[in-house]
């Protein structure tokens, strides 16, 4: 962790703050005609989540990572539980942790909670890092890797 | 506005704040291949928007109007300029202001501003108040009528 | 098979034909500043194709299951695997299965291939009859299981 | 009209045939808690018109047009009016003509009706040619110009 050290910006979540928290709220758009969140926008609800892990708690954004570096994280597998409906309203607690570094991919476990705390959606999911114009993995850069690896959890 | 000043919780926006205003970051999701936002998205982020102006600005959730008041707020009309593109990660700025208010009806002004403050979008549409069930329009109660006034502009 | 015999309409699935195919266009709304598809945008797809498999398929759309009869037919765990990016442009090849048919859930292998033949996304989910107002899991309507079994696949 | 005469595959549209018509399906997810279509939805309807009406009525693809040729067809203005909610399940026929075609830019007029061949929706909007790299607007191109012409309406 002493690389990590260097890096600024972003320490405050290094080490003990393994989790990566946001609030999601759940909006008209979001609900289908049952009046619960239509399931593929939970899928948006989640890679909102992953964009701003990237800003906020990697420090590097999706516009930086993609215009600037050439570089893309695609979700390659995800496996979700939706476990309880989401209603109109309704402000979600969203929460992602690494479960695992590899080379050039990360295995991520996303919640999404309810107001009481309780699941509404839980996920696994796999992200490759990608060279976007030759289409090919590449190993996740040092500096990222590092910071990815505050967020690890025995979980 | 004797009868507003009855009203709970919203009166910092009454009389002299006549804009409500919140952000919106251009997400991943929301661009396209030419690394822009797809303008069907500009549309959620308006309803977004009225969304927040409802729960916020006028103290009526779209859950509450929905759910336990059997009233919806359906955009009949929308004439919208796209005047400059807005690209991934920047933060917009988004300003909603009361035209015209009617019967059963209110008409806004909406602009979603840059970060260096120039038009992005901007957007003049009618809202309807329904009756659900029924689906016909109702006058618009007179508390929610009596806030919606404090956002109106003579602009 | 006697009792599905006897069914109107959809008897042309029956038996033999196992898999319920459709196809599906990339649309520009559909692909990110990548160019390729946002993966949200896949679970649309999927939900079209349970959708179609209904209506063309099964012989009950959404709509008369859930205005009529009250039901619903939520997804409750889905896994999915994208193989390889899809583009602007391409027409999508998706094919629907049934891999277990329970009392009141029903599990579906999902495949989205390519112009050429190949994976793109694969994915196995599982869905389960509701009462929407009751909010609870509910036996598949005989006619309805009946149908779903000739959809039924080995694989 | 000589000009037209001599592209190929598209002169079954020449002339007479101004409208260009496709079918669009209400799908589940298109629609919101009151059961009728989410109003952003209808600009993915407006928005694939447009692709289809590019691809299959002009000939040049958004494929084409933006990664073979690096050319765009943004929407700049779009005036729209949601005459009578649409529900799920339903049939919506769309209909595009166009009512002007300026150097640069084609104003177009687009119309979804229900089954019931009533209004839904109503939207004129214009569309600009840019050159995508450069960020500028520049003239259709003279074929595609000419079979836009095909599609112009009094109306």
């Amino acid at each position: 962790m002493a690389k990590q050290a260097a890096l600024p910006d972003v320490d405050a979540h290094a080490g003990e703050n393994r989790v990566f928290a946001t609030q999601v709220c759940v909006r008209f758009g979001d609900c289908d005609p049952a009046g619960i969140v239509f399931y593929p926008r939970y899928f948006e609800m989640v890679n909102n989540l992953v964009e701003d892990w990237c800003a906020q708690g990697l420090g590097m954004s999706f516009r930086e990572m993609h215009l600037e570096r050439g570089l893309g994280l695609p979700t390659v597998q995800i496996d979700t539980s939706f476990v309880t409906p989401s209603e109109l309203g309704e402000v979600l607690q969203a929460e992602l942790r690494v479960l695992k570094l590899g080379g050039a991919s990360v295995a991520l476990a996303v919640r999404l909670a309810g107001p009481d705390g309780e699941d509404r959606v839980r996920a696994s999911l796999v992200l490759v890092m990608m060279h976007l114009k030759e289409r090919r993995a590449v190993r996740i850069p040092d500096a990222l890797r590092a910071r990815m690896a505050a967020f690890a959890s025995a979980e």
